[in-house]
């Protein structure tokens, strides 16, 4: 079962442009230095703009890809960080206990990358809500500000931002995000930049309610499977197909050195949930856990550079027994640890009693919370009771206090709830928590498809993404059953970017649409390459195509094998429009019947 | 391209049961001669009951399926219909162009079972509408509600049915559906039952927005691809995993002998597109449709037990030049087949015009209509726009004419629909069309995601489902590149059975949740077996768990790969429970907490 882990080498992990587009960095005119990526899709036709889109994915979608995962990504954060003047700190000496006491043969190498360690001392400006607080504009927030614009320099530079609509229930999604805006935002708790300071490698991203959806990708090893190679190469991979942030919730041995390799060589956020490290550092048994074990837990997690933890906090001993009636009890691995905890003891958790210190400690590095759900509902039948409100309106408790101590906060959601009870948890989360982020998981509609949970929980996802939700975590077809694979990994993450999307269009995004247009528009002019370039999965979709219409004049052919040549409805409408335009074009036979007759035949009230 | 249709044999089409599960027949204990078809899934626990499930998929998933398609399936309905009196007519003669004129080599054999033609006169009631309107209950509208109530005799049957709570958005769902309310919502025009009088084979059901949501499944051939074999497995492969009516679409030669073994073989109504024959027989120049060769095929049609017609009657000649502007123009075949007849001549539709005479012919043999959205947007640019409107309203004056005919409507709907403009598409349907059942084409919520397109329209088909829509058309993976395979059906049906069911447990359907909360009982008590047959696709979620644990021991583990032992939050749970029942009980504890200090932790406003 525990088969010994692989050592990372670089020919491990996927590298190279997605199929039709090439990465390209831009920066805004004020600040070149500061060069964000973006993906950009070229087209066929010459009238047509190449498509930028959001990328996350990395330096591995350079044309040529230099990839030395031993010495981790280029630290394009260095020189910010180093000018804000923190000291180097020698760190916490790493014990055998790290690794789960795994035995020198069976133990993975630590990444050799070797970067400077740092921690903010008191009165120090250290997290993106401090500088935020003290009215000051970091690079991060420059950064993040041009790419949620696209790399766009003005509100009207592309006509087609200019064509949202949406119903935003309460967002305030502007027509061009300014790097004031993002302080602001982040100022005001509604968004975090999940950033520590020793994470120099990462490509600063926001999550907010008033950005882009952003959709995260849990990955990790557990005691039955997996080793370091692999879980390198499932951040790649995740990212690769549009993962803005990576969980890694490893629970195995290994699990410190498996971590910096991690943190070494991505370019997104890396998430993780410290409970769980510490279990393993008191032998699998949660009533040995203490707060000394945890303590040193995330003071070593943060010293890595991990950006964001998830903290339980919120499972107090008094809700433990909200759940007893419950079908599916708690499933929630950090959630249940501490209820036993709890309930085993008749205490009070200590991560509720010790926040303060949590939040000072966390404050130091700039990590941000992700504060857990350790109580969501497992099930519809246990969707919106009393258990996960008592929770969440804990949560909110917590959100203020971290607030006090200058922490950047993001608040975990559910979970398993049908579609007509999604709207009121987001409702509940905004007057809880103060408009901090809300981070959900799914929410999955309906318990009876295993196997297609993916599906289950993106139309939830899709509809609380709309309704407010910052950040989605995916859910893959393994859910419920095993651990994803590769072909899961990429499943997941493909169908939260259209979960994600979905809820950008609605809310209004002003540059969501221009994809979407493209590929219409790429579409009924049968500029089949262009359709498939423009998709999520350029790679499917090409092989889609092409089970059934082979051939490469195929590709250029006005019609597909759905309806064949006679039949093409899109076909017939250019040939329709062709004709119109002919006898003297349809826009003038439009008017005329708006204009004189149409009234006959159009209602002209609605 | 062409290849030569296969011949049908018996062997071609997958029988046997669904793993786990059994079919069952059941009468109401009044019409002990009327046993409707359900699955039933036995559970490994003594204390959890069986779980009968609702079931399309006729005689072909019986333990011992005797199936021989020559024969055709054993004709249910005959001695109700034989009882109504109804003159046998000898029937149009197959002509040449109704296999579209196919060489004798090429032609494949007409399905040779034999049935009494029949075709209802004036004055008599033919129509499931008509009976309703004089206050008839028909052996289809028992037959129907019980299938609706899941066998259910009485409403309190079933401690489970009173658990549901929902939003219905005025849909107005009873606890227990008795015929009379079928008669009613079918008298009223707010559900159909497509059930042509020459389709004695069918299993009847309903479609509309107070009984449960279905799904239908498009098969058919195109010029490119199919044959006579792949067409009947295709319609018995839908109907196995959920599609509730399947609609032939085909479009190529021996179009007339194909549907034959189609309709004779399908126990769940059979719709088609009569202008796409009709197209073929005039050479496939849409101007050289006219009235006459659509007259014929009507008949030619609905006397081989055609149950349902899509008619693209609400594309007029005034409403062609609204799609000018649009991105994507017409992308309804035969919207665009009739916009370009329409422009061509500048002339009104023929099927506008004839409206009446074809209600006449539908009338005598209870073809319902299904009134086709020719102009339904192809992207989410051109959603909600002024010509899909236009169509609607036209729709909703159409509907008053057939009712005032006697036959049975439905109409419909998008198509491409970004999330927040589905809820008016519903409500408008609902004003224009008097409640008469909608049906929908997803709708797609983005336009960016080929090769996923039943994931971006299944959120739109969950959440339309939700607010009303009586029948979801589902959508493959394929869609917009291909024709679907094998897989690709299955993967629609499931992905549509999914955004059915969470919209009936959003809507508040009383038996909805009873197999939520057994496969979630499942779940939580590690029966695995329980959970995957409780699931929609049992094949799927047993190989996904067996990927990484396929040892048999672990079938019965109290613990799966995705966590493994140590973490496993629902074993801990189980050990929590234990644990306080141990120490006086939970439920105890609870009260404890609630009635004293529970006010202290527990926000008791919530």
């Amino acid at each position: 079962m525990n088969e010994i882990p692989k050592f990372a080498a670089p020919e491990t992990v996927t590298t190279g442009p997605i199929v039709g587009s090439r990465k390209v960095y831009a920066a805004p005119k004020s600040r070149p230095d500061i060069r964000a990526p973006f993906r950009e899709i070229a087209l066929s036709d010459p009238n047509e703009p190449p498509v930028r889109v959001y990328d996350p994915s990395g330096p591995y979608t350079e044309d040529v890809a230099r990839v030395d995962l031993a010495r981790g990504l280029a630290p394009v954060r260095e020189a910010w960080i180093e000018a804000r003047g923190y000291s180097a700190i020698e760190g916490r000496a790493i014990r055998p206990e790290d690794n789960g006491a795994v035995s020198a043969d069976h133990l993975a190498p630590l990444c050799p990358a070797i970067r400077t360690l740092r921690a903010g001392c008191p009165g120090q400006l250290v997290t993106q809500f401090e500088f935020a607080r003290a009215g000051i504009v970091t690079e991060e927030m420059i950064y993040v500000a041009h790419r949620e614009n696209l790399a766009r320099e003005t509100a009207v530079e592309d006509a087609a931002a200019t064509i949202a609509d949406g119903e935003s229930f309460g967002a305030e999604i502007p027509d061009f995000v300014t790097p004031e805006f993002v302080m602001s935002e982040v100022g005001r708790g509604r968004a975090i930049i999940p950033a520590n300071i020793n994470h120099v490698e990462l490509e600063p991203m926001a999550i907010g309610r008033n950005f882009l959806v952003k959709v995260n990708a849990n990955i990790g090893n557990s005691a039955v499977s997996s080793g370091v190679a692999e879980e390198v190469e499932k951040m790649v991979w995740a990212i690769r197909w549009g993962a803005d942030t990576v969980m890694d919730l490893s629970t195995g041995r290994n699990i410190h050195n498996i971590r910096s390799w991690i943190v070494r060589n991505s370019p997104v956020p890396i998430g993780t949930v410290p409970i769980y490290q510490t279990l393993e550092k008191v032998g699998g048994d949660p009533l040995k856990l203490d707060w000394e074990v945890f303590r040193d837990t995330l003071i070593e997690q943060a010293e890595q550079g991990v950006d964001y933890f998830t903290i339980h906090a919120g499972v107090r001993l008094a809700h433990v027994p909200l759940t007893a009636k419950r079908v599916t009890g708690i499933v929630s691995r950090g959630g249940s640890i501490m209820a036993r905890w709890c309930l085993a003891g008749h205490r009070e958790s200590f991560l509720y009693e010790r926040f303060s210190d949590i939040c000072d400690i966390m404050r130091k590095y700039d990590v941000s919370f992700s504060l857990g759900d350790g109580l969501r509902p497992g099930s519809n039948a246990d969707a919106n009771d009393a258990a996960q409100f008592a929770e969440l309106e804990t949560l909110g408790e917590l959100t203020k206090i971290a607030w006090d101590k200058g922490c950047q906060v993001m608040i975990e959601g559910p979970g398993h709830v049908p579609m007509h009870k999604i709207k009121i948890n987001m409702e509940k989360q905004l007057r809880e928590c103060g408009e901090a982020p809300f981070y959900t998981l799914g929410p999955l509609t309906t318990d009876i498809a295993p196997g297609y949970d993916h599906i289950t929980s993106g139309i939830g996802a899709a509809m609380i993404g709309w309704f407010g939700t910052a950040m989605l975590c995916y859910v893959t077809p393994k859910e419920h059953l095993g651990l994803p694979d590769r072909e899961d990994v990429k499943t997941g993450v493909i169908t939260y970017r259209i979960a994600a999307h979905a809820a950008d269009l609605a809310k209004g995004h002003p540059a969501a649409r221009i994809r979407d247009d493209a590929l219409s528009r790429a579409r009924f002019d049968f500029r089949w390459e262009d359709q498939f370039n423009l998709g999520l999965d350029p790679d499917t979709a090409r092989a889609f195509h092409d089970e059934t219409l082979p051939k490469d004049s195929h590709k250029v052919a006005h019609f597909c094998s759905m309806c064949g040549p006679k039949f093409c409805s899109m076909k017939i409408t250019q040939d329709l429009r062709a004709e119109a335009e002919a006898m003297a074009g349809m826009a003038q036979k439009s008017r005329e019947f708006i204009e004189k007759g149409g009234a006959l035949y159009v209602d002209a009230a609605e």
